[in-house]
C-alpha cells in the first residue's frame, strides 16, 4: 500500500504545461478600452516582457528556468498522498490521492507562481514588485519570493483582512516585504476612496488598483504589478503540480484517473492540477474534471462567459472569461480565495469546450468535510481546499454506492493553520451557509450584460 | 547540487536506536520518594506497561510496529535540505544539511512520539490519555495523534499561553481534544491552586499535577498520562529523525559529519537527530555534537547532574538529570518550549560522558539567525528552533574565518507559523535579551543539593 509518493530531485518536471496550446478554438484575446484587442505593448507598464510573452504564448511546453527550480526544489516535488485513513472511514471502494501543495514554506500552491514571477522580472530587471492580497496567501507567497531573490515587495491587503489577520501580515513582514492596509494614502486611488470613507473596509478591487497605480507611476521603470491568479501564465507555472502527479501515479502503477478535482477561485490551484489531464481528456481519455466554488460565489455554474474586467475599478483590460461581474460582492464566507467575481480564461474556455463539469457547495458541507479530513488524514486543510475535499467525499460515498473502484485525484491547494478562527465558528455552531439574493446577483450580471461577448460564446452554447 | 533530499516510502528507518543500550555506564535508574529504584509496576498507574518497559530497555534496536510506521508515513521520511542559500549568503565553505520536521501536520517533531505513546497505549486497551502542554507544541501533537488513532484526549494548557495562543487550543480542538486552561477546577490540585489565587497564571508544574492525578483517579484504568519529552522512550522514538538523516547524506556520498547541532528544552528533538550520531562518536567517530539552550534557563551549561523531579509539584519520581531546581522559573523568552527546568536524563549523562559540548544562546542572537534563515532558506523557524540555526550560523562563520569544508547537519525541529508575535516584536525592537539574576540561580539550585546524587556524578566531574 503506497501511503505517500516522492519523486526524487532529478524527478521534478523541467517544462511548464500550456494548455492554450491544445484547447479546441484558440484562447480569445484580452480586450483594451476601445474594444480592440489588446497588444502585449500596452501591458509592459505593468508586466515585465518577458512574462507578457508567455502570456500570449502558444507553444505547448516552456522550459522551467534552471534558477527556477533550484529554488522550488525546496519544497518541490510535493507528496502525493494516497488518503487511505478517509477511505477506511468512508469504506469506498474509491482510491484517493492529493497532491500536498501545504508543504511550502507559505503553506500553499501560490509560491509555484510567485517564484516564477519574481525571477523573471529580476531576469528583466526589475527591483521591486507591488502586488494585492485579500485572505494573506498571495501576499505571504509573493514576500517569500521576493525575499529569496533579493527583490523589494509591497502588498497592499484589504483592510478587513489586514485588521482580522494578523498573523499573515506578520508572516510577509518577516519575510521583508511591506504590508499596509488598502485602501492606503499612498495612493491617489486609496487617497480617494478614503476621502469618501475613511473607514473603508477595502476590497479586492481597491487593493488591485492601487497596487497598479503604485507599479505604473514608478518612473524609474523598476517597479512592476503581479497577479497570482486569472492570468494564463499564472496558470502555467501551477502546471508543474498535474505534472508531478502524473509521474507519482505513473511511478506506483495507477494507470487511470477517473476524476479529478480542486476547487477555483480565480483558477490558479485547479489549473495547476487539472491542465496536465485535460489535455488526457482532448486526446481521449475518460476523466471527470471538477473544479468547484462556493454557492455563495458561482462564478463558473451561474454566471455566463464574457469579456469583463478583472477588478472592481476597472483598470484591468476586459478577459474573457465567467464572470458574476466586476461589482459582484459575495457573502463573507471564510474560503477568502474563493472570493472572487471572475473565472481565469483558460478555465472558461475549458469550461465552454464542455472539458469540465463545475460544481458549487455550501460551506457548511464544506467545514464538515474539513474536520473529517483533519481526523482521519490528520491534515488541516485551509477553507478553500475544503470545498474539494467536499466533491471528493461525494464522489467517494458514490463509488461506494455503485461498488466501482473509482481513482479519484484532488488538490491539497492549502493547509489551514492560519486560518482556525472558521474552524472554531464551524465547531461552536456559529456557522451558517449564505444564501446568496437573487436580486444582487441578477443585477450585478445586468450590470455587464451590455459588454462584449467573446467569439466562442457567440457562436457556440452560450 | 543536492538541494532537497528524499527517502521512498520503503527507505524509512524500521527501528528505533535505543542509546542507553550504547553509552558507556549505564543509565541511572529514577528513585521512588524513599530514595530507592523504582520498581516499573510502580509507575504502571501512570503509563502502561508496554511503554514503562521501552522506558528501561536496554535493548539496541527496538523494531517499530508496522501500524505505527503506516501512521508516520503521512509525513516521513522528512526531507534533509541543504541550506546552499544561507551558505551562499554567508560565503562559508561549510556544507549544512538540516532535516525539516516542520513538515508534520501538527508543525514539529512532536508526533514523532505522540503517534508511539498513543499507539501503545490503544494496544494496552488505553482509551483516553491526558496531557499538559505549555506553548502548545506537544498538545497538538497528541490531539492529531489520539485523534488518528481514535483515543479520546484531554490537554491541560497553562492558562498563561491558553490564553495568549489561541490558535494552539483551536488547533488541539480542530482534531477532537479537549483542551482547558490550567489551574482548573476539574482536579484537586487545580482546585487548590485557584482557592489560593483564582487568577493564577498556572505553570508547566500545575499543569503536569493535573494531568497525572486525572489519568490515575480514573477508576476504569482506562486513562493514561503521556509526557513529550525528558523520558528514555521518547528519546527512542525520535530517533527516527537521526536514522533518516545518516540515510539521506549516505545517499549522495556525504561520508562524514563533523557537527551536529539541535536546540534543547527536555531534549527529544536533539535526542532524535543526534543519538545515532553519538553511536558513531562512541565508536571512535570525530564529531562535535552540540545541544543548543537558552543562556536565561541554562540547564546544560550551569547547573548540576542531580536527582530531581520532573515537575513543580514534586509527583514525578526522582530523575538522574542536569537541572537548574525544580522550583526554578525561567525568564519569560519567546521560546517556550526551552523554558524546562530539567534535561532528558540520557542527554545528561552523554554531558558527563563528554560526548555532548552544550552551549548557550541569548534571544536576540537566536532571532536575528531566525531572519536570516528565514529571508534566505524561506522557511521561517519557531524560536526554540532558531536557537540551532544560530549555533549553525557561528560554526559556519568559523569555518569561513579557518577556510574549512566542514559538514553541520541541524535539526529544524519546527516551523514558526504560529508563533510570528515574536518575530513582530523582535523587528519592532520591542525584543531583549533575559539577564537571568544571579541569586535565583544560586537559590533555586541551593534547593536541590540535599537531593541524591546519581552514582556516576558522584564518582566523576560532579
Amino acid at each position: 500500500m503506497h501511503i505517500k509518493i516522492h519523486l526524487s530531485e532529478d524527478e521534478i518536471p523541467r517544462k511548464w504545461y500550456n494548455l492554450g496550446a491544445d484547447l479546441p478554438t484558440p484562447v480569445q484575446p484580452p480586450l483594451g478600452p476601445d474594444g480592440n484587442p489588446i497588444t502585449p505593448d500596452k501591458l509592459s507598464a505593468v508586466f515585465p516582457m518577458n512574462l507578457i510573452e508567455q502570456e500570449v504564448s502558444s507553444e505547448r511546453w516552456i522550459t522551467i528556468p534552471e534558477e527556477i527550480l533550484e529554488i522550488l526544489s525546496r519544497w518541490r516535488p510535493t507528496p502525493l498522498h494516497r488518503a487511505v485513513f478517509l477511505e477506511r472511514e468512508l469504506k469506498t471502494p474509491a482510491r484517493i490521492y492529493y497532491k500536498n501543495e501545504g508543504v511550502s514554506p507559505p503553506g500553499s500552491h501560490k509560491p509555484n507562481t510567485a517564484v516564477a514571477q519574481a525571477w523573471y522580472n529580476k531576469e528583466f530587471g526589475i527591483k521591486r514588485l507591488t502586488t494585492e492580497t485579500g485572505a494573506g496567501q498571495w501576499g505571504s507567497a509573493l514576500a517569500f519570493a521576493c525575499s529569496l531573490l533579493g527583490l523589494e515587495c509591497k502588498v497592499y491587503m484589504v483592510r478587513i483582512s489586514y485588521d482580522q489577520k494578523p498573523f499573515r501580515k506578520l508572516l510577509m513582514q518577516t519575510w521583508g516585504a511591506e504590508c499596509l492596509a488598502s485602501p492606503s494614502p499612498e495612493t491617489e486611488a486609496g487617497r480617494r476612496i478614503l476621502e469618501k470613507d475613511p473607514q473603508s473596509p477595502g476590497s479586492l478591487g481597491i487593493a488591485i488598483s492601487e497596487a497598479i497605480e503604485d507599479a505604473v507611476s514608478d518612473t524609474s521603470g523598476k517597479t512592476r504589478y503581479s497577479l497570482g491568479s486569472v492570468l494564463n501564465h499564472v496558470m502555467l507555472h501551477q502546471t508543474i503540480i498535474g505534472l508531478e502527479a502524473k509521474k507519482q501515479l505513473d511511478k506506483i502503477g495507477e494507470k487511470t484517473v477517473d476524476m479529478v478535482i480542486g476547487c477555483a477561485g480565480g483558477g490558479s490551484n485547479f489549473s495547476g492540477l487539472s491542465f496536465p489531464f485535460i489535455n488526457d481528456k482532448i486526446n481521449g481519455a475518460s476523466i471527470d474534471i471538477i473544479p468547484v466554488e462556493p454557492t455563495s460565489c458561482p462564478t463558473m455554474t451561474r454566471s455566463g462567459f464574457v469579456y469583463d474586467h478583472g477588478d472592481t475599478a476597472r483598470m484591468t483590460p476586459l478577459l474573457p472569461m465567467h464572470s458574476l461581474g466586476h461589482q459582484f460582492i459575495p457573502p463573507p464566507i471564510h474560503a477568502g480565495g474563493l472570493r472572487y467575481h471572475g473565472m481565469a480564461p483558460l478555465v472558461s474556455q475549458a469550461i465552454i469546450e464542455g472539458l469540465l463539469t463545475p460544481r458549487s457547495l455550501n460551506q457548511m458541507e464544506c467545514y464538515e468535510a474539513a474536520i473529517l479530513f483533519a481526523r482521519t488524514e490528520g491534515i488541516i486543510p485551509a477553507p478553500e481546499t475544503s470545498h474539494a475535499i467536499a466533491a471528493v467525499i461525494q464522489e467517494a460515498k458514490k463509488a461506494k454506492e455503485e461498488g466501482r473502484e473509482k481513482v479519484i485525484l484532488f488538490n491539497f491547494s492549502g493547509h489551514g493553520l492560519m486560518d482556525l478562527t472558521g474552524f472554531d465558528k464551524y465547531l461552536k455552531g456559529e456557522l451558517r451557509d449564505y444564501v446568496l439574493p437573487e436580486e444582487d446577483l441578477e443585477k450585478s450580471l445586468d450590470a455587464i450584460k451590455d459588454l462584449p461577448k467573446p467569439d466562442i460564446a457567440r457562436s457556440g452554447r452560450w
